[in-house]
C-alpha cells in the first residue's frame, strides 16, 4: 500500500506494508553518509530487523549508526546538541540522509536534527508504533523544553515514510492503546460512520490487543490526517484541528508522566465536557467513559491533580494567541471547531470530570 | 529605497534608508507579542536608535527585550537554549514577531530562534553593520558547533528587513573593512565594470571609512545576492556561487579568530591562487595583494598558520559532497564555477601565497 503526498512540489511517498524497510535499499543509493537513529527498544525487540535496514547501504556509503532512549528524555537539548555534534565530527556532509528508525519520540527528534543540522539534510521515517502512523507524517519535528512538549521544532518533510507493520507485532498493550488514541482521534474527525465502525471493530482490550483488520484504520487515519496537512502545512487553519484533545492532553502528560495516547484520550474526554457546557452539545459523557475503560485507558490519574498545574501547562499551549487558550472542539462528531475558551470554563469542566470518575 | 523579494510567494520588502526602523511600527501591529533581540555593542554606540525601536509597540503588545553579545560566543547550544527557555517562561505564542538588531551574528542566532521557536515565528532582520547587509538577506539562519561556523541552522526567511544606514555612522572601521568584503565579493560576482567601479570609488583606507556612496554598492550587493537567493533558496545550485571565498576564509577565521570579512577577503585572494592553479586563469595576484593592504586587510595572518589545521576545517564546509572539499572559483571576473579542488592544490596554492606574502 503506498501514499503520495500532494503538495505543490516536493512530495513523498508513505509505504504501509510487512518488510517495507527492503525499500531502504533504493532510496538510500543517492547518498554519501547515511546515519541511523535507532530507538533501543527497538533494537533490543527486533534486532534482526534492524540488521535488515543496516544491510541496505552500500560499502561505499559511510554508515553512522546511532542509538537514542525511545522516551521523551531523548527530545532534549542536551541530547540534541550530543548528536548533532557526534555526527559533526564525523564529518557528514549536505549529502546525507538520516533514517529514524522508532516510535515518535525518535522521528520528532531525528527529524529536527536532520532539519537543523548543517541546515537541513533528507530524512526517512521508520516509524515501529502506532503512535508514530501521526507524527511520522506531516513533517512536524522538534524537542522538548522544561516549559513543555514540542516547543523547540520545524515543519521539515521527510524524503519517505516507510511504515513496516512487522514492527507493531511486539509492542505491549500499553504502546498499542496509547497508539490508538490517534487512530481513534482521527476518526472522530471523520464522522459518526468512522466512528461507530472502529468502536465496532475495537469493543475492549481484546479486540484491539489482537491488532487484527488495525492495518486499515491505520491507512484510514494517515489519510485523515495528509488531506488536512497537505492543505495547511504550517498550521495556520485546518491542521489545529489535529490538535483536538491535545490540549488537555500535553498538560496532563507532563503533570502525570503518562504515555501521550493515554493523555490525548483523557484530552479527547475532557473536550466532549468543555464541548457540552460551551457548545451546548449533548454528547454521552458516560458511553465515552465507559468505552475508554474497557480499552483500559488510566482516566483515574485525572483524579490524582489539580486543576492550577494543567491551566499553567494549557496556558504554554502553541495554538494560544491574544485572547488566550484556545481548544479543539467537536460541534458534533466529524466537524470540529477551534474556538477560545476562557479559564472558568476550563475548570468547570475539570471538576465535572472529577465529578464523573469519582 | 525600496527592494521586494520576488519568490513564488512569502515575498518580503527590504527597505533601506536613513530611518528606516520607523516602519516597525507598522509591522509590529498584527502581534501579541513583540521580542526584542539586541546587540550590546548597537546599544552601546547608538542607545536612542534602540529607544526609538523600542517605542514602536503599543501598550496592549507584549514587549520582550532581550540583549545578546555582537560576537560569537552568541552563536552558541548554550545561549540559543537559554534564550529559548527564556522566552517559553515568558508564555510567548506562535503570534510573535522577533526583531534581529544588530550584526550578523545578532540576526543569525536571533533568525534561528525564530525558526524553531513554537516550530518558527515571525521575524524582522534589522542589520546595524555593513556585513550585515549580506547575511540579513537570504534566510540562513544559524549557531557555531566546535566543528565549525553555521553547522546548525535553518533556511529561514524574515517578514522583513530594514536596512537603518543611521546605524552605520558609528562602525570602526575593523567592521567597514569586515563588511566591504562582502560588498566587494558581490563586485566580483557580477562582472569587470563591477570591479573596476568599486576599486575606483574605494582605492584605500581613507576612501573606504567616508562611507561616501556606499549605500549605492550595498544596494547593488542586495541586488546581486536576491538574485541568486530567490532562483535557489536552499543552495543546490548557483547560491552556493556566494561562498566566494569563504571555504578558506571560514577556515582562517576559526583558526586565526578574525573578522568574517577579513578572513573572507583572505578567502578570495587564496582563490585566485587555486584558480590560476587549475583553471589557468592568469590573475595579476598582485593587483589584489596591493589593494587589500591599501584597505588594510590583515594578510599576514596567512603566515601565522600551517596547512594542516586549515585543511581539517575546509573538510568540514558543508559544500563538500562524496568527492571532496569544493569550491567557488572564477574562471574570469563575473564568472564564478563550483569545482572540486584536491588536496594537493589546495596545499599547493596554499604554500604560493605564503611566498607571495612573505
Amino acid at each position: 500500500m503506498e501514499l503520495m503526498t500532494t503538495y505543490k512540489s516536493n512530495n513523498y511517498p508513505i509505504i504501509i506494508k510487512n518488510n517495507a524497510i527492503t525499500e531502504l535499499t533504493e532510496l538510500l543509493k543517492p547518498y554519501r553518509d547515511v546515519v541511523f537513529i535507532v530507538d533501543k527498544n527497538v533494537e533490543f525487540a527486533l534486532p534482526e530487523k534492524i540488521q535488515q535496514a543496516l544491510s541496505s547501504t552500500s560499502s561505499e556509503q559511510f554508515t553512522h549508526i546511532l542509538k537514542v532512549e525511545g522516551n521523551e528524555t531523548t527530545k532534549t537539548f542536551a541530547v540534541y546538541q550530543h548528536i548533532i555534534e557526534e555526527l559533526l565530527e564525523q564529518s557528514i556532509t549536505r549529502n546525507t540522509c538520516i533514517i529514524a528508525i522508532g516510535g515518535g519520540v525518535t522521528g520528532d527528534f531525528a527529524g529536527f536534527v536532520a532539519a537543523t543540522i548543517l541546515r537541513g539534510v533528507d530524512f526517512i521515517q521508520v516509524p515501529t508504533t502506532i503512535l508514530a502512523h501521526d507524527s511520522s507524517v506531516g513533517g512536524k519535528v522538534g524537542i522538548n523544553t522544561p516549559q513543555g512538549k514540542n516547543l523547540v521544532g520545524a515543519f521539515y518533510r521527510p524524503t519517505a515514510v516507510l511504515y513496516d507493520l512487522d514492527f507493531l507485532n511486539t509492542l505491549p498493550y500499553t504502546e498499542i492503546s496509547s497508539g490508538y488514541a490517534e487512530v481513534y482521534k482521527h476518526a472522530l474527525l471523520n464522522g459518526e460512520e468512522a466512528q461507530l465502525e472502529i468502536e465496532t471493530a475495537f469493543p475492549d482490550k481484546k479486540a484491539l490487543e489482537s491488532l487484527v483488520s488495525l492495518d486499515k484504520f491505520l491507512l484510514k487515519g494517515i489519510q485523515t490526517k495528509l488531506n488536512i496537512v497537505i492543505e495547511d502545512e504550517h498550521e495556520q487553519g485546518k491542521r489545529k484541528f489535529l490538535n483536538l484533545g491535545h490540549t488537555f492532553g500535553h498538560a496532563i502528560e507532563y503533570n502525570q508522566k503518562i504515555p501521550h495516547g493515554h493523555a490525548v484520550m483523557i484530552g479527547i474526554l475532557y473536550q466532549f465536557m468543555v464541548a457540552n457546557e460551551l457548545l451546548n452539545t449533548q454528547f454521552d459523557i458516560m458511553h465515552y467513559i465507559n468505552y475508554f475503560k474497557n480499552l483500559d485507558y488510566p482516566l483515574e490519574k485525572v483524579l490524582d491533580t489539580n486543576f492550577e498545574p494543567l491551566l499553567a501547562l494549557m496556558s504554554k499551549d502553541k495554538k494560544n494567541d491574544k485572547s488566550g487558550i484556545q481548544m479543539v472542539l467537536l460541534k458534533e462528531i466529524g466537524k470540529p471547531k477551534v474556538i477560545h475558551v476562557n479559564n472558568e470554563v476550563l475548570e468547570k469542566s475539570f471538576a465535572t470530570l472529577q465529578n464523573y470518575l469519582k
